[in-house]
This record gives C-alpha cells, structure tokens and sequence, in this order.
C-alpha cells in the first residue's frame, strides 16, 4: 500500500523501541502515506539506539521526553512545532509500562508506589500530553491522537495484573479530554485496543506465549499483527475517520465479540 | 480525497435511493477510489428512476432485488459476478424500512405482521444476502461486509420504534454471521452506527428534526454527514481494515460516549 | 431462605417446565417469599403434565397460553385478574424456541420461516404480553418484568445458533417497553442474563456439555445454578430493586467480565 | 421493609458523613436487615460527629482509618475482627474525593499532584481495603463487597472532572479483585452506578442541580434516592446475589439505557 493517505500531515509518534514495536511500524506505514514525523520515546528507550535506524528510514528528528514531566513534554511540542514550522496533525500514544508486573509482584500484592507510577505513565501521560498541545495550541482543526490500548480494560485477563487498571484510566482520559478538545477544536481522540501483539514491550507479561495462542484460537481472523496495527492507525490519522472520536476500537480479528470458538471447545474437551 | 484506496475492489451497494442517501454517496465514494461497483435496490425504489443517474456516474450495473426474497438475491449475486467476472470483495447493507413507523402505530400498538416485515426486510435480510454470497462462495478472502445501523440498537430512542428492535437484531445478525465468514473465509462483517441523517428514509421517523438538533448539541463534533460516512464506508472495504470484524463502530461525533454537554444543560436550564 | 420479601405480591410465571426449570425454581420461591401465584405455559407443554405437580405445591392455577397468540394471552391476563382479585405486580418471562436448533440447521443454512417462529416465540412474545398486561392494565404500579436471556446476544457462541439474534431482540424489546411502562406507571423490565444451566430446555443445545464446563472453568465463582437464579429473580420482583430498569443484569458467577482464567489458560497449554 | 435478609451478617461501612449520605442510610438498613456492622470514615470526616448518631442508632462502634494509609487499615479490620468475634460477610465503599473538583481546576487545567490523591482516595482505595482483608483472611466465603460509582465511568459528563477517571479506574479494580476474590474465597465485589444524588458529597459538583433535574428528566422512572440504593446495597449483601460478581450495575430509574426523552425534546424545542 501507500496511497497518499497522510500527504501534508505531521505529527509526532511515541514509543518506537525497535523494530517489532507496533509504534515503529505505524511511523513507517505514515511516512510511506506521506507524513511528516517527529519520533519520541524517553530517554532510557533511546540510549538502547536502535531509534536512530528508524529517523534515518522516516527522515524524522528524535527528541527524547519523560511523557511524566512537563517539561520535557514542553520542549518536545516546541521542538516539533519548530521542526513543522508550526502545528501539527496527529500524535500516537503507545506507552506503557509496569514496574508491579516486571518485578513479578502479584496484583493482590502489589506496591503502590510502583502503581502510582505505572498509572502515571501508562495512563495519565496522556493527559499530559494532551494537555501540552492544548495549552501550546498545538494541534490543528480535525487533528486525530489515537492511544494503544488492550481489553484487559474491559475484561480481567489476570496475568495482566496492574495494566488492565492502567489502561482502563488511559481510556477514560481518552472520552474526557475527547470532549473537550473535540468542542474546542474539532480533534479527536481514540484508543485501539490491539490483539496480544509479540512486542519486545509485550513480552515482559507472564504467560505470554501461552495466552496469544488462546488469543489466535478465538478470533475468528485470528490475532491481528502489527502491521495491521499500523495501517488502521494511519488511517485513524486520515481525513477519512474525522467524526470518529470518543472510542475505544477493537483491532482484533473479532476476539472481543467472540464468547468461544469451536477450536476452544475442542481444546477444553481433551 | 481520491486515494485509490479501493483500486482493484469490487462490490455491490445497496440502498441508494436518491442523492441524499449514505448509499448513494457511498458509490461514488468507492468509485472515486478505485472500486467497480453494482448497484441494487428494490424493485419498487427502481421504478423511482433516480438511481440511474447514480449508474451512470458509477458506470455500474443495476440489477433489482428484493431483499426478503432468496430467488432475487441469487439472481443479484449472480448477475454481480457476471458482471465482475468472478468473485467480488464488498457488500453495503444499507437497508431498512419499518411499517409500524409510516402508518404511525406507537410501539405499544405495533402491528405484528408489519413488524414481522420490517424485522425481514432491515435485519433478517443482512443474514440472506450473506448466506447467498456464502452459498454461491461470492465474496473473496479479506472481503468486507457494512451494514448500517443506529444507537437506537443500544439505548432507547423513543421515536425510533420497532427500528430499534430491528437494528438490534441487525447487529447480532452481523457478529453471528461474522464469526462463520471470518473463521471459513477471512471475510469480515461490522455495523457502522451513524449520526442521525437528513436522508429521505431518516425523515420518515416522528420528530426528527428536533431529534437531529439535540444530536448535534450532543456531539462534541457535531453530528457526521453522508458524506463523512461514505468516507468511513469505503475505509472498511479498503486493506487497512482486514483485521476489524464483528464489530459495531459508532460514526457520530463522539455521541455515543458523552452523557452530557454544557450546551445541553444550558437549555435544560432555559 | 424465605423472608417474605415478596409479601402481598402476586404474579405470573411463564415457562415452568419440569423441576429442571429456572421457572419452576422460581415459583417455588416466590411462593416460599410470600407471592401468590399463576403458572402458565404452552399447551403442549402443560399436556406434559409435570406442573401440575408444582401447581399444587404454590397453590396456584394453572392457565394455558400460546405466547404468540393474543386472544390467548388476552385470556390469560384476564383469568390471572380474576384469580388475584385485580391487577397484579410481576411477570417472569422464561420462554425460549428454536425450531432450527431442534433440527439440526447450521446457522448460516437456517430455514427462515422457522426462524421467523423463533424471534416470535422467544423474543417478540415478551411484546405481546407486555402490550396485553398495558392494554387491559394489569400491572401495579412499580410492577416488575423479567425476561430471562443469555450472553449469546452479546458476543457469538456458535452453537447457540438463532436463538443468540433471538436474545438480542429479545433484550431490545426490554429496553423499549421498559422506557414506556416506566414513563406510564412506573413498571420496571429487566433481563438476567444466566450461566448456562442444565435444563431440559437448554440440553437441546449441540455441544452444551463441553459448554458448560468451559463456563464454569471461565467464571470466578463457578456457573450459577438455576436455584441462585431463582433466588436473584425473586429479589428483582421485591421492592428492594424498584429503580432498576431497562438493565440486562448478568448473574454468571463472573463469566461475563473475564476473559480468561488461569484454568483455561492451562487447558490450552495441554 | 425489614425481613432479616441480612440475619447474622456482619460488615463494614465506609463513608457515612451525615444523613443524607447513601452509607448512612445504607447503615441504617442493613441494620434494620439484622446485620451487626461496624463504621468508620477518615479522621477529619469524624471530627464532625455527625456519626456518633448514626452508631448509636445501629449500635455499631466508629474506628476511624483514613484509607490511603495500610496501617489505619490494618488496624480498622483488626478492630471489626475483634468486635465481631472473628471473620465478616460484607463490605460498603463510599469513598470519593476530588481536590480539583474542589478547588475548581478545570479538568484540562488538572494539578497532578491533587489528581494523584483523587485516584488514591477515589479508586486505589478499593485495592487497599480488599488486600488488607485478602491478608488477614477477614471475608467469610460468599462474602460481599459493594463500592460506589457513577455513569460517568462510561460516558462523559464534563462537570464530574478528573471523577470519571476515577470511577473507570475504581471499575477495573472491582473487576480485577473480583476475579481473583471469588477464585480464592468465593467473595464477590461489585460497583453500584447510582443516579446523581443529593448527598452533602454529591453537593460539591458544578451545575449539580441543572444536572440532577436533567438525569430525572432522561430517566424513565425518575432518580433513584439515596433510600432506594441502600435497599439495593442491602440486597447485593444478602445470600439472594451470590453468584453476581465483577459487575457495574446500574441503578438509576433507567437513564444509562435511555437515549433520550419525550421530556428532553420538549425542552430542547423551547
């Protein structure tokens, strides 16, 4: 593919890791549709380097930001404003992270300090973000900010511990600051909510293997990978979904709306 | 917008009565963008004769069909695949009309045979034109079936009647057939739930006008036109969305996720 | 138990079967809370005899009715208020049919007049009692509707067939009469959407077996038995639960909000 | 009412400030249901002496605990433990608290720091009340646990701020815990979506009372009072909801199900 989709649009895409992460496809399926790109991730995830490889691809600068602090997120919108030579259209939030689940601690007996943080960068970095662009009038009419997301929010998958809270925040965020800034500007904000994608990202969840296996046996398309990921998020940035806003859309080859399939009745039968 | 993005794609659109309707807008949406099209409506709406206008901008076919009847669905499916020289890849379910509405019966008073009609002709016939395609094995692998449908499904709209039980139905029809076709052929099937819209069906149903103003100040974006909905529409048959399927996607200017908005209480207060 | 939760009230239960159904349970209790009683069904169920056994045990009358037929209902509404001296305050709608299921028709082979007989036995037929009880007002204020239905209308369980669309329009139609006999006189309609249950009725579903014991294995709390059912509809009949309207209360040990358990996950590692 | 539905049942009731608020009154009924209780509330909420009332009245005694801090929790279920002689059945959390709502920050104009106590005292405090009583065993088997939300969870409304958040974050906890609670103890826990009440909390609220004349007028039979949902938490405390858990329900005359109103379109044609 590639049909022009983003020409004349920019925008900002976080949490490019390397390249099985859903945030590095969807920047290279946006340049490929005609973007513009500023890349971010913070400055942990960018010593790692493998970033650079991707702003060559892209032909994007990198500016490193802690999405919990203001002011880094400040310099970042100016950073980017600067770079577009002025607002933007797009920004993708794909960001979270666990302390609770990578240290192994068990939901029941989780540290509330490590929660404080996980909820803050996996969820209310949004806001922030938000907030900054608002407040740095940032965004154009009809902008679009779509956030990566899992039904964990919707439905306990326990071995996603601590992050099924997070991400249930991060959509609630999603509908508020929607509101406003569709009132205020015509923007929209949406999450995906992805099938379990085998990221370097995703992989840190126990049970992993085992539980995208019952993923893929339960959609009826089976599991959807992150190339497809990234091409329904670009078309999210598009002009072609400007009154889609305020929602959380499964991308999931049908596992949301499934309640079984034959394949795991077969399997609980042996 | 004209972005190839349905460029080697083939389907069949329902339901274009005249100018106004989705539908309509929808195929030159699609034609616009790549696709070979054939349209078809009721015998009944043919005789109206505005959908040749249609087929001439299109450069489509039109072949009549009702959609309660299994013969003429074949003979469409049929006709459609002559005409394509094969298989095809897209459906729109554009469909619905409701007895009980245009003779004015209240819900509480419904006629029974008409309702059985109208159950048959907006959502029952969705399963028909699916189970012929499936039958006469029509529809290609990654295929992308829409029908449209209304919130009404979701949550009461007083005026909206019978119509609400019906697109209920329609939305179950969608993700009962969704997992067949998903699990047998990789099609997908999905509702698309739009704002209100001045079509010439929409403005049968009691109180629209006050109905589409409330919508309006209830949508941070306003409410979606056709035209924005044949965007999204020919997104959905397009390869960005093969992994969506089963699902219902509000297209309504974040109406379904707002309770309520300052402009709304502002008049509750008047 | 038995707290005379339902002390002075009266009603009808639809749909008592055996002693396997969720309908004679609830009639037992309901009898047990204090209620008086009308048992009614179809004829060619009360042929079978067996609730006669019940009727003598809730000292109720017995009362025959097609659930499709409104001079039938009609009558028993009528025979209903003669035995209660006047109006009454609850109805439990239990009733369920698919002559598709019966026969072994695939749901994308379905034969459609059978399955116009479904939607009508099992989802419309709530309409028409309904609209009888309002045309002959038979209903106390703050009477309360209950209608029994199954998470199939939610998300697809394939062997559920039909009767998942049935449900759907089944739980619609709840919504719309419950707005109306809420705004005319305060009458509540809700559905309980129950774990699957091992009724004579429900054993006609293909592969119910190995259902059941995947519902139990996905739910916290294990299935809820059609006695706990009994009990939860008992409770939504008193007047502890008058606010609660137009809602489909799941009552499934947790089935519904989990998405996986550590017993499924293990299953799948076999 | 008053028929031992609570009969040697013995909980803990969390945020009574007065008497208008819903645990209040929830006190009082589950005390007249034959339930031993103990209360508490946070140190600054006691200072006011509202309570001492209410604890003469159920005979109950006030351990104060602010419920951010495991210590005091600690502590208060020690306490109930020996009072009530050991172990205990039910749990009522009606804690919410927003500083920016009460220093009027506009949602987009949040202080971070506030808003991270908000989530702490508002939703957080669930998981820390259910993981002191998970370690010290302090739940009978079957127990019940009810916590407080608002609609605003699932859809916007503007006014209610950084609280939406909040009860999203608070759902998922609910949902979470449930799993794991009912897995290990057959307890269950579930969230109340009550219509907007006026509590002396509630009070705080911008344009609360343009709102709650709105919700009655969307809401088929009108706002629930704080009496009726104490009537409903009492019920969710009793043996007759056993097997309902990991659930938000609603209880609100019937406005989460309603689109809109023959009285709302009235009122918005003026």
């Amino acid at each position: 593919m590639g049909n022009n989709l983003l020409k004349g649009k920019k925008g900002i895409i976080f949490g490019a890791l390397d390249e099985k992460s859903i945030a590095w496809k969807t920047a290279m399926r946006c340049y490929e549709e005609g973007a513009q790109l500023v890349l971010t991730n913070a400055p942990v995830a960018l010593r790692m380097g493998e970033i650079n490889k991707l702003a060559e691809a892209v032909k994007a600068p990198v500016i490193g930001a802690d999405v919990t602090n203001m002011e880094d997120l400040k310099n970042l919108i100016e950073g980017s404003m600067k770079h577009f030579g002025g607002s933007f259209d797009f920004i993708l939030h794909s960001i979270g992270m666990s302390l609770n689940v990578r240290k192994g601690k068990h939901y029941t007996e989780m540290n509330y300090e490590w929660n404080q943080k996980t909820l803050d960068i996996s969820a209310m970095s949004l806001h922030k973000v938000l907030r900054t662009a608002w407040d740095m009038d940032a965004l154009n009419e009809w902008g679009s900010v779509v956030a990566l997301t899992y039904i964990a929010a919707q439905r306990v998958f326990p071995d996603y511990n601590e992050m099924a809270d997070a991400k249930a925040l991060l959509e609630s965020v999603t509908r508020m600051f929607g509101y406003y800034y569709g009132v205020k500007k015509k923007v929209r904000i949406n999450t995906i909510s992805q099938s379990p994608t085998r990221t370097t990202a995703g992989s840190g969840v126990k049970g992993f293997d085992g539980f995208i296996s019952y993923a893929e046996k339960m959609s009826p398309l089976g599991n959807a990978s992150a190339e497809d990921c990234a091409n329904y998020i670009a078309l999210m940035f598009s002009d072609y979904t400007r009154m889609v806003t305020m929602q959380n859309l499964f991308h999931d080859g049908g596992f949301s709306f499934t309640g079984v399939t034959g394949a795991v009745i077969e399997q609980m039968e042996k």
